[in-house]
């Protein structure tokens, strides 16, 4: 009976001894930090327009939905934000959940029918993964951006249903996915292409809504959206967004909307809060653009090894999983928090530091945070080691 | 290319003739309904000290988490709410998930070594299925509640690891789970039993532990804990709770922990609000037991088929779907919010209203609510039709 503990006990210190450990860092509500880790982009989880909106929510339906959407859970907040989100995203409708994950579950498992084949990129997130998995399709993993791996996969199963499915702006490297020819093999072979916005969503494209919109792809019938609202929008949730018969097919057979309690009123009403100050953000999203080109010049011209980021993610070579956390620690023992990805967290068995600039930052402080980076990298960090 | 949306409309339309068409229902904040429908049993989600406390965390924290718990995403309210979580409910420790169906998808995962049998309930909740599919273990689905159809599967897979799975209080009829004897039985065989007990935290047990507090279970190291925040405790979010083995190995390689935002801060700062009144509401727990049973006493006596409630979910039996529909809709058109639980939302087919008591709502309300509920049934309700 015992022994399951014993067995996790020994699987503890085989990641220990691999330098995989992980610990939480609680922090306290201002802990001094200069966030160069979390995914508030532009900065609008503090901006009082944000928080007020929330806290009026929050004094008017109270804390929780109470209930699942389709039982006591949905309320005017919720509705109010799915159609402005449709509206920005460019899309028939839109449907949100209660997080991004159990969007992406929702509806990988909506566009699956017999016989459907999902053909996923190898860097794809852990939610898209678990979705696949979860649909019961058969999936077929192509190379990470890998168009002409895409069109053999779709060509190798004629006639079947199938689904292309992709991150836009990668979450551990920052890349942005070849959207437009994406869209062009799976619409040649009649397949679905499903893209997940997370990081591009307020970040990128026109008026901020998306790489999806950026590529001139929303709103096409063959195209889903998942995102989260809990990056650029500062809150929490996803929703997915495309067409109109499949947001009510999510309503009436989506088991991750169904079956769990509706996202809190009050979040709903922050968020689209946010999509607003989002919208009208170009502003935010120039110094965005440019805090990220001055990153990677500084790391670069310091000899680091540094993604080459399409938004606001970028990524900088660990020697291995070891120097990651202690580099990371040294960040933040002079007051910056960076976050530090090792396997299993990446896809390719290196480790990285990840940074995420955010607008929200004071200019003064990022810059540091940056110089700080560089201080604390290990000698030689351009060797780079891969972890089995 | 858009066939698949008509594949999509021909589904709905099958679905329509079935009469399970689902449709979203959008409440204003104060929408006059009085509540038999949403799970904030003790009327917690409106407490002013809960929505106090949760708008000061939305002052000092803002909106979101702004990253995953590993990044950047843990605060102090999320610890000593985890801390208090598990001194509460008597484990070692405790783990807070985004949501309860991903709380319940990383405990499961978590348990299954090579080989692993899960033995799951036939009644359990959405989130426990798919927990058991994304396992990838062998999961064998035992008669609800029949304790030696569990014992057999066990006795069949001798010297494998083995997870008994199931709900304390299940969330569509409200009974009970055998907790004591299927514990007895999963000890006999060396498995382990996960009760997901949703339904039961805050509203059973010792100062409102909940049902495997209350089988005298808690704390035991063959016992793994589940729940959410959103219904007794009024907010959202997941729990798991259990050795303190169990919550390292989550935090560490627990995917929908690791690669999904935290709850929001805001959100764990309202739950522990409401988890110290909800220890201290033995009052609200007593005037909760007279209500269910005065609900129950009053349909009875009117002749529905009323399930024998543990808690506060009652489920009354409906002719079909359609007439489910048409009572849950006359019901509102009177100010009553009820629950209407439908094919495939129900273990055995059956259509049903489900009445959920809350203590918060006003008491006279309550007793209308109940008589509404009986003026508008069907006649004869009690004539029930499977539908296939």
């Amino acid at each position: 009976m015992a022994d399951w503990l014993a067995a996790l006990d020994r699987r503890a210190e085989l990641r220990a001894k691999a330098g995989l450990t992980r610990r939480l860092h609680p922090r306290p509500a201002d802990d001094g930090m200069t966030d160069l880790a979390g995914n508030d982009y532009l900065g609008l989880a503090t901006h009082p327009e944000v928080t007020a909106a929330a806290a009026a929510a929050l004094s008017a339906y109270g804390l929780g939905a109470t209930g699942s959407r389709l039982v006591r859970g949905s309320t005017d907040a919720h509705q109010a934000l799915e159609d402005e989100l449709a509206r920005w995203l460019g899309t028939d409708g839109s449907l949100v959940f209660s997080s991004g994950y159990l969007a992406n579950l929702g509806a990988l498992r909506a566009l699956v029918r017999p016989r459907t084949l999902l053909v996923s990129d190898a860097h794809n997130h852990a939610s898209l993964i678990d979705g696949c998995r979860i649909s019961g399709a058969e999936t077929v993993v192509t190379a990470h951006a890998d168009v002409a791996a895409v069109a053999a996969a779709l060509a190798a199963a004629p006639g079947r249903p199938a689904v292309v499915v992709t991150e836009s702006i990668f979450s551990v490297d920052g890349d942005l996915a070849p959207l437009t020819r994406l869209h062009a093999v799976a619409r040649r072979h009649g397949a679905l292409l499903l893209v997940d916005d997370a990081h591009g969503l307020g970040v990128t494209g026109p008026a901020g809504a998306g790489a999806v919109a950026a590529a001139g792809l929303a709103g096409e019938p063959d195209v889903v959206i998942t995102a989260t609202l809990s990056k650029a929008l500062g809150g929490a949730g996803g929703v997915v967004a495309g067409p109109a018969e499949l947001v009510r097919h999510l309503v009436e057979t989506g088991r991750t909307f169904i079956f769990d309690t509706a996202l809190p009123p009050a979040v709903a009403a922050g968020v689209h809060a946010a999509l607003r100050l989002s919208r009208a953000g170009d502003g935010l999203r120039d110094e965005l653009a440019e805090r990220v080109a001055l990153a990677v010049g500084r790391l670069r011209a310091a000899g680091l090894v540094v993604s080459a980021p399409d938004a606001a993610v970028i990524s900088v070579t660990a020697p291995g999983p070891e120097a990651a956390t202690a580099w990371a620690a040294a960040c933040r023992d002079r007051g910056v928090a960076v976050g530090c990805f090792r396997p299993p967290s990446t896809p390719d068995s290196r480790s990285r530091l990840r940074l995420t600039v955010s607008a929200g930052v004071p200019r003064a402080d990022f810059e540091r945070a940056v110089d700080v980076v560089v201080e604390c990298a290990p000698v030689p960090a351009r060797d780079t080691e891969v972890v089995a």
